[in-house]
């Protein structure tokens, strides 16, 4: 078999893997198993919890992030990507552990985002209180003359909220209409592009739900997993640190 | 951590694959990521067609799925389950090629099916051709003194078209309607009880949907995946052989 295996580091959280596996069935085009794209999976949760260790309330995830991606290489993994965009703060921590290329989400979503967009847009950023403390956005789109428009504290802590009734499985209407409130403050606020920059926004809410046109990282993901899996050519690195 | 890592040898097809895993997350109780079971997931559908296999009509699966076994333990898999009813004629390949145990479906979904119908029931056999050919599910049943209510050809055929359908992505009211037709056939002939001895069935078929009491094999492999993930003893090996 020739086709690359896509080493998935998932399980943060589980319901975030499967709405990527299950969006990337329909978006591989295949009518057959043998023509879908081979992935390899690691769906464990107990990584630790990536909002308290950003505050060092609790253990830091890196060292089970590498253990994961080793996993998934010693799997025969070819590439890694990882369903979690602030688990991206320890992108160095799962580089130094593994051979095989880590393609960052957050460079791939933050080149989605310029190109929907365009340079000099003001962009609303949806996400995590560990991504945003960690400011991966802020520094991604700066760096492409692109203006973070962000949560204040209490849209943060009322997005925290959301997400954990979102993470022990409640995918209904309340969380939805919540999750829209926060996008609709952004936009009120400036924003004239929104990012959702945590993957299990999108379990939820799709970009047709707001007014402006939205970025949904899970799909980014997506897309990057099935142009990897027909054989794109492997982007490794930060191309701005 | 010291919790077992459950590997899932999935991606035959991918679609029952994220059926299973959205329901273990339902299934395992957890509200937070951290109180998941833990599993790696091999989604590679490029594993050989097994219905033309056991033709004789195209290439073994038993290499690459002794392959895909193996890279789940290589991840650090404690034991490894296979979301496939039909690939379970190969089991022999792939428990050569892995020291750690491989729990069969076909055993655990027997057993659940003679605790549901009760010893000398007729139970209706849906499953896709090769794991017909194989007898899996006949021999299975005939050794818990459980009487099976076979399709006939048409309806094996018709089965196989309709299993096209699923995999090629459509889950809606007409493979239901067909897939449930099926097994109405099979009640018609006297089956009390039927079992769904094909993961791509519980895709549209649920149990509610069909007059007598219905073991559907995703189920139990949810069922085994999350028991196994939470310590319960490894059954290993056939009983009956």
């Amino acid at each position: 078999m020739s086709s690359r295996l896509i080493g998935i580091l998932g399980g943060l959280g589980p319901d975030a893997t499967v709405d990527f596996l299950a969006r990337v069935l329909r978006a591989d085009g295949a009518d057959t198993d043998q023509e879908h794209v081979r992935m390899i999976v690691a769906c464990d949760g107990t990584i630790p919890n990536r909002n308290l260790a950003i505050d060092g309330a609790g253990p830091s995830p890196g060292p089970a992030l590498a253990q994961a991606a080793l996993r998934l290489e010693r799997a025969g993994a070819d590439v890694v990507l990882m369903i979690c965009n602030a688990a991206h703060h320890w992108q160095g921590e799962i580089e130094r552990a593994i051979a095989v290329p880590f393609v960052s989400l957050i460079e791939e979503a933050a080149d989605r985002t310029l190109a929907v967009a365009g340079g000099g847009a003001s962009v609303g950023v949806l996400a995590a209180h560990a991504c945003h403390a960690a400011e991966l956005y802020p520094k991604a789109l700066r760096a492409r003359d692109l203006h973070p428009v962000l949560p204040d504290a209490a849209e943060r802590a009322e997005f925290m909220r959301v997400l954990a009734v979102i993470k022990a499985g409640d995918h209904g209407p309340t969380p939805k209409a919540e999750m829209r409130a926060l996008a609709h403050a952004l936009v009120r606020r400036g924003a004239t592009t929104l990012l959702a920059g945590c993957t299990e926004i999108g379990i939820v809410l799709r970009p047709a739900d707001v007014p402006v046109p939205m970025v949904d990282t899970t799909e980014v993901l997506v897309q990057l997993a099935v142009a990897l899996g027909r054989g794109a050519p492997v982007r490794r690195g930060r191309p701005d640190g």
